[in-house]
């Protein structure tokens, strides 16, 4: 037996519905003893990267620090127990922090607190309701409207957003709210001179020790022999470094006093209290835009990495429970004082190489968050925010995936259009128009390239079965017959062209006697394209020439039939393939055979570069036969 | 040599680009004495049509009266000098008539006549520009967005609209503006008990006359032996009729005065003077919608009833020369105190079947017109309101086309939804609304369609190169490989689809080692789409099963070549045609063939009906070429 990839089937498919929904029965009630010590380690790393992270990214969106470490206690033991991800570590992230500050920063008065927090609350119960709901409604195929090119696309421009909105506190000076990215640009261009030295100096000494740990110590690490257990917590411990480090060096030297480097300031102890978000349906609607865009892209970020890790251990992810997972865990940060969470990626592959097997990891981490904002809050007062900035900076550096870019934009320029529309759209309108205007691209582009069907004309390899494209392959064709292979369904909006391509290509060949459309390639015929084709059969009947069809899917037949078009046409009209029509129409002799393999008849007949002719060939399938059989 | 359905060749491809800019050069230099004939008759014909028509279409515009009259003369002339139809009869019609009362309406103060007339000029001129720019863009096929169903649905719901707009006359009970349908159908229903009985019996009696015209005296004068040439002008003279039967009575009897009968009132005499459009931005914005509308469906009408009628002569009609025709005409029509124009229906029918030959018959039409408003003005002061209305009633009761809504239905369940959504939102929101919401829907189940595609397991017919579904015919299999054809090109929003049903089949057959993807219906694969291809392969890798892909297109080939994809799997994975990677994969011998047609073959092999069971068939291949192989 060959092993599936999915692993054993009792892994893949809980017996029971209970199970599906409640995925820690699975975990908890066979929990083995081995699985401890991964869980133990993985859960304390990613609580030592998600101290400053998470106060970090509350910051980016426009929150008080604490409202980020709430957003990792009670959320983060949601996903651990209903999460069918093992290894996903939830908590704030980037880009839904900035959809946060994108979405609840026009809507507040600049310094009212209390109501931007309360807006935040309410986002994470609408996101919550949202996201539970498409879970419960298996609507989470939706995303896949979200196209890779407009993931990347998107990401990348976010990450520049994120990124710049954090230079300020790096260079240390106060910037009023400004709605465009531009004019944060031009406005930091402007106050350059009014930057702080110390705070720079702070911000830049905190990057560059980001920088080495990122990109250096995991090598010297592995070149000095340090054991593998010890690896990961050394190489991902930069970021609390470098938080002790700035906030020893403030607290010290009292340069917030001395020297006007901004701080975190006071963090209020204990845990999170039972918060109420807005029930009211006013800014229920005003919220509503952000909402989506956060279910949308934060479900996307999740269950990729989701998938990408279980697949690693071959195990399996189910989108509709990480919807509803993710809500509940939403619903969980609207009552907890904290904010929109989802499935981040870095923290959630920290979790998976530490060792991570259950769910009881996020527990881990969750507890470790909970016992930090009870006893530690007193040591962040210090904390200087540049420091914080140079976490999401470097972070973020790691966003723009400029191998995917570059691979997009060479596979395909639709692909690249919609990636660089989307990417100019997050930059020239905003993060959330970005999106919106992304998808109605790709789709877009999509339809216009459905519109404008390839079609071959087709010949016959060798005395073969086999009938390939004109300007590919040395082919045989007959003057009085023209076999064209549409290579798209038929519906309304390319009908027309088709149309007017066989039209054209009957004029041009006047020995023409027959016309066969193979079907191959033809999921579907819609009303408008069953329309045109009736009105071209009678077209070509009134200048004799008949229209046969061949190939045609048995879906597509099955209509033709129970709409008449095929007693219209008459059943002896019709082919099973493109050999047999011309067999039927007597061009071609059944007993005269190839006795090559298709794979030999095909490579000697294969036409190495194709002619690039194709509108002479096209136009003149009667000139491109003397050409080709003469080559 | 066969004959073309185009005509001689001179005919449909003018040589000089002159010839195509400026087609009365073509048939002005080329004009025979016996076109002439045919030319006067349907001119005269189509004027006696045009006078009554042109009047009740301004006034359900509304319009006064000579407004119609006025577009009925110089846009004519000019459609007949640069359109490439030779048949179509452009003019005032009823679904135009409409947009302009819905576009206009809402931004006039209720009595403002003139601002109203100046308005329709303006939404005339904006229509012309939209229509040439267009035209000269080579835009024209923007139109192919509007499917054959949404025109339906929509022509079906605005002659409703229009029918019931018309019902207020025919009743003589006077209603204030209101927005919706359902409110005017409200206040009709509430104002019954105010009909003018003798205005209502003047409104039924014409239309019984028009309808009896319309059934029955076609049959009539054929049974009479009426000679051909007398048949048209008396069949379609009706609407002519009523109007000098409804005037003489009001007039003789002073009916307005003594009965209340509405009437028409004073038109004043004399050419049209010409008029100038308002050239104010903040006005074209407002009207730029129904700009939009017009111009699109306007051009749509135009654009069928012109192919249809061409295509019965084997002549041609140029889309983008038919735009740039239709653009000046409007332009024309903006000049000369007119509204929006384009070709009609029912008129162009008539001109084409009383033998209009050239372009000439439009301008006979519209110098009769000319003389119309130069002397006969008088005579229609005491024509009755109620009569126009018949004459719109009778004319807009065959818009709605039951045969084909009950067409579309049958054929395809999206197609329907697109029409009846297209429909109700025209009769609940707006005409204009109604267009969009129409397109928008259809565009969107066509995404939906292609984003959940077929999938079919194929398996080999006999001994033939012919593989096809498992479900339709007795086919062979092999529980170590499965041949899937996937019937849609691999996008974005169908990818994921893909990837999930392939897993779940390669978790159903431990048995399998090699998945082989047939691409013959497989048009284009996009980047995220290759993405998918990427990661499928890796872990079908883990599970030891071998993707390969077969008879995948040229093009896309191409790209997967450029792309390191085909590097990626080796070259070894990649096959010509679906026989070719089974014999490659050792599962087929190339010298064990069919001695059978491939039509013999197939018949035998097809099940009839196919197998409903396509979730059993295709979870398990093994079984299904267990129980396929037993029967």
């Amino acid at each position: 037996m060959v092993a599936s990839p999915l692993g054993p089937a009792g892994d893949l498919r809980p017996s029971s519905r209970l199970q599906r929904l409640l995925p820690f029965l699975d975990w908890l009630l066979h929990y083995r003893g081995e699985y401890l010590a991964g869980d133990l380690m993985a859960g304390i790393i990613v609580a030592i990267m998600l101290v400053p992270q998470s106060m970090a990214y509350a910051l980016l969106a426009g929150l008080p620090p604490e409202v980020g470490l709430y957003a990792s206690i009670v959320p983060v033991v949601l996903y651990g127990l209903l999460g069918s991800s093992r290894t996903l570590a939830v908590g704030p992230v980037a880009i839904v922090s900035l959809l946060v500050a994108a979405g609840v920063g026009p809507l507040v008065p600049e310094g009212d607190v209390a109501l931007y927090t309360r807006l935040a609350l309410t986002l994470a119960l609408l996101v919550g309701i949202l996201q539970a709901g498409m879970g419960l409604l298996r609507l989470g195929f939706l995303v896949n409207f979200l196209s890779h090119p407009v993931l990347v696309g998107f990401t990348g421009a976010a990450a520049i957003v994120i990124g710049f909105s954090q230079v300020k506190h790096v260079l240390g000076i106060s910037m009023p709210r400004l709605e465009h990215f531009y004019q944060k640009v031009l406005y930091t261009a402007q106050h350059l001179g009014e930057s702080n030295p110390v705070t720079l100096a702070i911000g830049l000494g905190s990057v560059a020790v980001l920088v080495v740990f990122k990109r250096w110590v995991p090598g010297w690490l592995d070149r000095l022999g340090v054991p593998q257990g010890w690896r990961i917590p050394l190489a991902k411990g930069a970021p609390l470094l470098v938080v002790l480090a700035g906030t020893v060096l403030v607290a010290t030297l009292r340069l917030d006093q001395r020297a006007g480097v901004a701080v975190v300031g006071e963090v209020p102890a204990g845990l999170p209290r039972l918060t109420l978000p807005l029930f009211d349906l006013a800014w229920w609607e005003l919220l509503l835009p952000t909402a989506l865009a956060i279910s949308f892209v934060g479900y996307m970020e999740s269950i990729s990495v989701a998938k990408s890790l279980a697949s690693r251990r071959r195990q399996k992810v189910d989108a509709d429970q990480e919807l509803r997972a993710l809500g509940v865990a939403n619903l969980g940060a609207a009552l907890t004082g904290g904010y929109p969470v989802t499935g981040g990626f870095s923290r959630s592959v920290v979790n998976f190489e530490a060792g991570a097997n259950t769910g009881l990891a996020s527990i881990i981490t969750a507890g470790l968050i909970a016992l930090t904002v009870l006893l530690l809050t007193p040591l962040f007062y210090y904390l200087p925010k540049a420091v914080l900035a140079s976490i999401i900076l470097v972070a973020v550096a790691g966003l723009v995936d400029r191998h995917a870019i570059r691979h997009i934009w060479q596979y395909n320029k639709g692909d690249g259009m919609a990636m660089a529309v989307t990417f100019l759209a997050v930059l020239a309108i905003s993060v959330e128009m970005g999106i919106v205007v992304g998808v109605l691209t790709s789709l877009a582009i999509y339809i216009w390239r459905t519109s404008k069907p390839h079609m071959a004309i087709v010949g016959r390899i060798g005395k073969s079965e086999m009938y390939r494209n004109v300007l590919r392959y040395r082919v045989q064709t007959w003057p009085q017959v023209l076999l064209i292979r549409v290579d798209e369904s038929l519906y309304f909006a390319n009908t027309k062209y088709l149309e007017d391509r066989v039209l054209a290509l009957v004029a041009d060949n006047p020995e023409l006697r027959y016309l066969v459309l193979i079907g191959t390639a033809v999921n579907f015929i819609d009303a408008s394209a069953l329309e045109t084709l009736e009105s071209l059969h009678h077209e070509l009947e009134a200048a004799g020439v008949e229209l046969h069809l061949a190939a045609m899917k048995g879906p597509v037949l099955d209509r033709l039939v129970a709409v008449g078009f095929v007693d219209l046409l008459g059943p002896e009209r019709f082919h099973f393939s493109t050999h047999d029509a011309l067999i039927a129409l007597g061009f071609v002799d059944p007993k005269d055979r190839d006795t090559r393999s298709p794979a030999e008849a095909a490579r000697e007949a294969h036409l190495d570069p194709p002619l690039l002719d194709v509108r002479r060939a096209v136009r003149g399938p009667g000139q491109a036969h003397d050409r080709l059989s003469a080559a």
